[in-house]
């Protein structure tokens, strides 16, 4: 297997935010200096990329007046256009201002609740504008450092009125929008609303319109939770509900890394794509992660392009693990293809049940179930060695 | 404030296997006798608990005749009414006997699938006759080591299957039981399906049932993927499914540890406690501990009446927070009020929204928002100092 | 209990940065404006606080020229004079500035690690004229995000040449001051060099002059590891080394959150506190925290006030705790009097145990341990209701 | 690149308890047959094994009389001799009996810790006789829950009595053995004393003859704190300390897991042989993993295989990565050979830096550290496609 290369029909994603990351961390000041964004476009697309997308803010400074964002906007269409790069998603920063520090749809202050909602929909405009199909809504700060600060179950209460809203907003408009909760457990927050995939999942479900709301998870959010994070991917697209990813690499729970996609916890990372794969995922691939800031900008690019060749590696692995003779016959062996049998019969009830003539047990638990060569074969697969 | 005693009415309650736990661990044989489960009622009676609980096999040994399984509940039952104690919930033990090895409701394997569910079934039927309202379900062996040993949205689908058998099975016989899903993140598997109270409460809304089931949420499964359990049970509340709890310590992401209520997490506990209080949580208050394996048969019982004692503790304080005009003025200045207030006004939609006239976001940012004065108003109640 | 009162005699610190962060973090601006130092001096002498400690650069902006910075350090002699304050230790901002991205004394950049050893010297020089005892050492960025990146017995030669040089120059300088490496387990880097507290233990053993170097333990960076950080304090003491202490808050292994003291794992503080009283720590009690960015100016000193009134608190709780007959009766039971008693008797070797005769150890196992009587004793005392 | 075929000479080692290990859990009954232990030894050397370790209690059950003890030691020997496998370790079970419920060493109860003594010394005469050149101590009972349980300082007093009674055991009967302490954080105990490499490194300088003791490491008890393995390897073999090793697989803080070595953190597996490989450990290459509870005893030696298979593929990436001249030429870039040279020039003291004139900071921090082109380099190896 050789190092295979990016090209647009994979559909490879970025963040400007994450290409343009100037390295300013909690202990220190930027290394590196702000990246333009046409010059963004540029690279991304020389590199194969596919897709775009941004914050508000990312573009348009806040508090930019009308004529400077205009000028901005046909500015970054101009590049759009040369690049031939496609705007997959937007979303909004309701988390650097410091009006925001409290949160911005929990915001205990009614006043920045109002304001963080129209900032929403001002640029959900522009999102539609664009062609933009998915709308991301990370809410880092929505929650809280100690206990009294917040009171949840009206927090959610302001959570879901937000959300009716924007629905509302993007029904009314009448634009091909739907819209995609990114969980995540804490930081900036003690700890944030909505902390997991499970959570965003169970609260669209109370939503005015659900269908047009699904997650949008990133691998490095779950996994400082110390979650599985393709188990969680599988949930999510189980329950219709995958709209978008964000990959990246994490060590577990700790700060936010946001490595580059294909390191950290390199056999989760295969096991992301195989899932994406099996689950028939078809959006953009979506790379969320920010180069150390060790890095000059020639280091941005290595890391932008290890993101997309790292998929392709993987893509390309999970593909070969599942044709694979031997592990179809380690699947079969695993039982595999019996758990997607019912386990009732057709037309069998609970009161058949009661009345079969089951196996005995203690015969069955004598059977192994052959994971561990199974799991053998997919790290040969990922060591490159089979 | 002096230490209070427990009593029926605060509605306590043991599962059988938390004060019966010898002391066994992964590393340690049993430093404890088996118990006596009528003992155990005598104890638990004396101390001032009002329920009890259990899985079928702490109860009745896995593979007991029925002569044996009947000689049993009847002693048992007259247990119950010779302490007067009530059978809160019960639960089905799906994971000690090797047969459950790769899990009960989503094993690979069919034929122990149809046993799990069976087993289940018996279990509910000797439930009801005790006259429990809700039944537990833990899944703790629904998981997997590897990612090709669980195909994760097949073993969802055999999830499914399975509580829309048993629910078609509580409504058949017409039983006034509700189910309760415990998440846990992992252990002992290396990742278990459901993780957390989010992935559950989402899981439960794809049933055919949705109304008859919610969580038994633990707060020591929550607490080891390093989420907030207050806000797991608020939001628990929040979709009308906090089913029953299961209050216990823990110290953070590592093994289960299934300290006694109000250590491990001691600020957490307290924030549980006001949380409960504050959602109107009447169900029983239950503990799921396990003593500590240095301990003897007295050590049990300190432990087992701390549980109650530190809740009875932990209340009292959570009501002297509430009610202490200090705090109160505190919660108003941190607009807590205010977070109970839609943030659009009766009858302003989203173009209303978009035309108002806001505040500036500036001038809103230079507000403090008071939460370090609350938050050490209450540590003053917890420290009892206030 | 009432509340206590801070006073100078209970040698609280503070260091300039904690009570001066603005509310900068990696997803936000600055909520806070910046704080002038002497205003800094003037509050925490009101509040009661004994002592205060900087890094250079909190003091004088980094590339100050010479004439700036002798003003800034009159101007802070004349602040210092006037409130009172002592300058109980200073440190040396080597994370900041670009230039430091890839750590200093072990930045692969030689050149940066000459400029690093310098800028340690020079603020050396002034930790000494303004009487500091302790040197403070926190490597946050010496350590690396990948595994090739950095070779990390190198990078120990150089840690090691590094204090070695320093010793030197205080050696000859005829300073009194010694040096108190911080240990933090990540962040900012990935993976930081000697990432806790025995790690610096074990590396001080290989320097020069080993008495001279101790170390600085952060409650929240030993609990980012998920360690027992009152475990690491008394091994710290027992090896003669905690020359200097950080007391915060952190809820396990996340982002470093630097709550108040008190707050956070508030069991674990209240051990924190009685090791210290235990093992007749008698440094300054320093607080390493930052006040969130949701507060104001006032909302900062409620944060740093209540730091100190919750030491005192604390203490006050363990003091009672020991002296209560109760739990001395309960130690005595759990054997604690034994454990300091050798193992071996006066003049017995092993051969003397070998040949002894022995307590039979399924008679010893039957004995509880009475841990849970005792614990739940220490626990009644946090609580204020014994 | 191939599956590469253990053989002796790669020098691997078992412990008899992990191909042993039955499958029990804190939730479940074993799931595989006792294994007797010469079958163990022939399946061993049958897939190319080096050497073999036991404690006591793994070979002779514990209480065991004399002629029993004796007849399972020829039959013992006798199975070494027949496979050709060589005794590397042994150990001493201090954990499984009620008996050490509170520890060994450091129990509360001096009676326990002359019991604990004597047994070491009893297993170390068997050790010495069976040629044995490491004598591992897992500390994994020395903890506590709570805090006044354990005075932490007298502890560690006991703790170093111990040692040094058995150190002067060791000496005074002429054997040729080294110590190796086997720190863990947690699990069983709720905080274990000399919870990581560092610690004991520390604690090891305490003794009487710490150039008899050093550390064995193992990788998952490393990252249960979520420590960088490798780093910590890296400063025990800086300090001379790295006597043995454990290898196996742990995702991150949770139980400990004791998968089979090269799954769990792969990356991280990769850069721990990379590491040993680069400080010269010619030890045994020894594996303390549970095989999931999932398998049958084909599953077990599946798994015991692919511990050496993992290890060798890697030593083989690892070792063209070091030789890729493309790597070669990033280290040079990322200036590693630079850290190897002393940060001082040959004579120059700190008066020289002082004066010296030193590059201008701003200057230096422009440069990338092209850490992420050499870590994709890396990634490419281990993934195979370079």
């Amino acid at each position: 297997m050789s190092i295979p290369t990016p090209s647009p029909s994979d559909k490879f994603s970025f963040g400007l935010w994450t290409v343009a990351y100037p390295g300013r961390d909690p202990f220190g000041e930027p290394t590196r200096e702000p990246m333009d964004p046409i010059y963004a476009l540029e690279q991304l697309a020389s590199l194969g990329a596919y897709g775009v997308n941004f914050h508000d803010d990312d573009l348009i400074p806040f508090g930019s007046d009308d004529a400077t964002r205009d000028q901005i906007i046909e500015r970054w269409k101009k590049g759009l256009a040369d690049t031939g790069l496609v705007v997959t998603t937007a979303t909004t920063n309701l988390f650097t201002h410091p009006v925001f520090k409290d949160g911005g749809f929990t915001s205990n202050d009614r006043d920045v609740r109002r304001f963080a909602i129209r900032k929403v929909m001002r640029n959900i405009d522009l999102a539609a504008e664009l062609g933009a199909k998915v709308y991301v809504c990370w809410g880092g700060r929505e929650g809280a450092e100690s206990g009294a600060a917040k009171d949840i179950q009206a927090a959610l209460d302001r959570y879901r009125e937000a959300f009716n809203v924007l629905g509302e907003f993007v029904h009314d408009k009448g634009y091909d929008i739907k819209f995609a909760i990114e969980p995540k457990p804490n930081e900036p927050r003690g700890d944030i609303i909505l902390p997991t995939i499970g959570h965003a999942l169970a609260f669209i479900e109370t939503l005015d319109r659900p269908e047009n709301v699904g997650v949008n998870p990133e691998i490095g959010h779950e996994e400082m939770a110390g979650l599985n994070a393709a188990h969680g991917y599988a949930q999510a697209m189980w329950q219709g509900k995958l709209f978008h990813i964000d990959l990246n690499g994490q060590t577990g729970p700790r700060y936010d890394q946001d490595f580059r996609f294909g390191v950290g916890n390199v056999r989760g990372a295969f096991w992301i794509v195989d899932t994406l794969l099996a689950g028939g995922y078809d959006g953009p691939v979506h790379f969320d992660f920010k180069t150390p800031r060790t890095e000059d900008d020639k280091g941005v690019w290595v890391a932008a392009k290890a993101c997309m060749t790292n998929y392709l590696i993987l893509r390309e692995k999970a593909q070969a693990f599942r044709a694979d003779p031997d592990v179809q016959e380690a699947l079969a062996a695993a039982k595999l293809p019996e758990l997607s049998q019912p386990t009732l019969s057709e037309g069998e009830g609970w009161a058949d049940l009661e009345a079969a003539q089951l196996a005995d047990p203690d015969a069955l638990a004598v059977r192994g179930a052959g994971f561990e060569h199974l799991d053998q074969l997919a790290l040969e697969h990922l060591y490159g060695v089979r």
